[in-house]
């Protein structure tokens, strides 16, 4: 038993979509999420600055007694979880790996990847997909535009689904869409209109909170049963935006949003 | 005479809409641009972390030696230029005073005013107008992804269309609007295309160059004629973008892109 809180950050409001479905899996848990608003978007920022925010991030949740951290980002899992794993003493999951566990599970062959410019530039799927799957082949496409109208709030209007039109319209005969920034999940009514009925829409999100649920069972880190648990979240910038989408995706009015340096 | 370079900064590419309408009036100056690429997009920040990094650019600028410095941002100007003129012991410019001082002598009573969401909340825009001209009536419309498109290059198409009619389509009744972002001149044709023929379109960054040359010649700083001179460009995060629309604003070929802490 360990009631220490779960970390999860992200650049902004995307990681809520990760920790939604965490908190279904393990509801009992204590929770505190950092999104650092203030350095967003990650997604267009090189590897070096990535390494140093994901650093700061994780030094804070650390700070803050928590058991496991959660990298609830593409950008910052592809370009910098080894690293943090490399010089962190505590269990980092990203959203990369849970997600090539299932495709492997599923034995999917043809699968896209849309994702932040860095995500896409830095390869992190495609090189964790390759190394893990063969024969698979992969379509990815750079999005930068949708996590920012995410954090605007265009999430369903005609020019979300013109975006999301121009991204996805040169990929064919794909089986799955992997959405690797954790805010498309928010985009996900409009990717699913664009799409072929059969393709696979999978949230990253999901996968993530499988194995997180997996790693505190097996090493019998879940919080006792009964006890008084919640969610706190921190903002490195305090955002006007941020407490109506994580009021709607979390089904919380209460949210009391912090500020953290 | 004094040929020590004109400072320029701004969160992203859109401060050379300034550079190059300083340029065009001051042909044999030295310059040093800095784009602060890791912060942005700094539109969707709070004031006191827009303070921050106005700080730290202002501080690489003096090093750097420039003779004076130019915040060629509206985020930056309205949230954070009162607070540096206090701090630091060199002439700074920013985009609003020179543009409120073109309304007055216009006579425009009516204007409208489209710019990042931190320039809008900060009301920078609106209270120096106000203070400056009597019965004059302003409508604000803050934009929020006007500046991301811009830096992914979607200035003329579809999209950029129907973003720029969503933004302006309750702005009624003005003769002028003034685009209070730097990124803002990029859709100029598009912005020209949504409102009607007589309103005329305020780029601040001529406003700007004009002062700038005032400045510098009522004072004596001039650079010397036939030294020679040139135009150097620092970014805190090496984004692939930059370059390319850097090329095509200021039409050069040779640009040279450096990277700054």
């Amino acid at each position: 038993m360990d009631n220490r809180p779960i970390g999860v950050f992200d650049s902004g409001v995307g990681g809520l979509t990760v920790l939604k479905e965490i908190k279904k899996l393990l509801p009992n848990e204590n929770y505190i999420y950092i999104g650092d608003t203030a350095s967003f978007p990650y997604g267009s920022k090189s590897k070096e600055t990535i390494i140093e925010l994901s650093k700061k991030r994780i030094e804070n949740l650390i700070k803050m007694n928590t058991k496991i951290i959660v990298i609830a980002c593409g950008t910052a899992t592809s370009q910098a979880l080894e690293e943090m794993q490399k010089i962190f003493n505590i269990p980092i999951i990203g959203i990369i790996k849970p997600t090539v566990e299932y495709l492997k599970n599923k034995n999917i062959k043809n699968v896209g990847v849309i994702a932040t410019t860095g995500t896409i530039r830095s390869k992190g799927w495609q090189n964790q997909i390759e190394q893990s799957i063969d024969n698979i082949k992969i379509q990815s496409k750079a999005c930068p535009l949708l996590a920012p109208m995410a954090e605007e709030g265009w999430t369903k209007n005609e020019i979300a689904k013109l975006a999301i039109h121009e991204y996805l319209k040169n990929m064919k005969n794909i089986d799955a869409l992997i959405l690797g920034c954790t805010h498309y999940p928010l985009f996900e009514s409009v990717i699913k209109e664009e799409l072929e009925e059969h393709i696979e829409i999978i949230n990253t999100g999901k996968m993530v909170a499988k194995q997180v649920k997996e790693y505190i069972v097996e090493n019998n880190m879940t919080n006792e049963k009964n006890q008084e648990h919640d969610t706190q979240i921190f903002l490195t910038d305090m955002e006007c935006n941020f407490v109506n989408i994580a009021k709607k995706l979390l089904n919380e009015d209460n949210l009391e949003l912090q500020k953290i340096d």
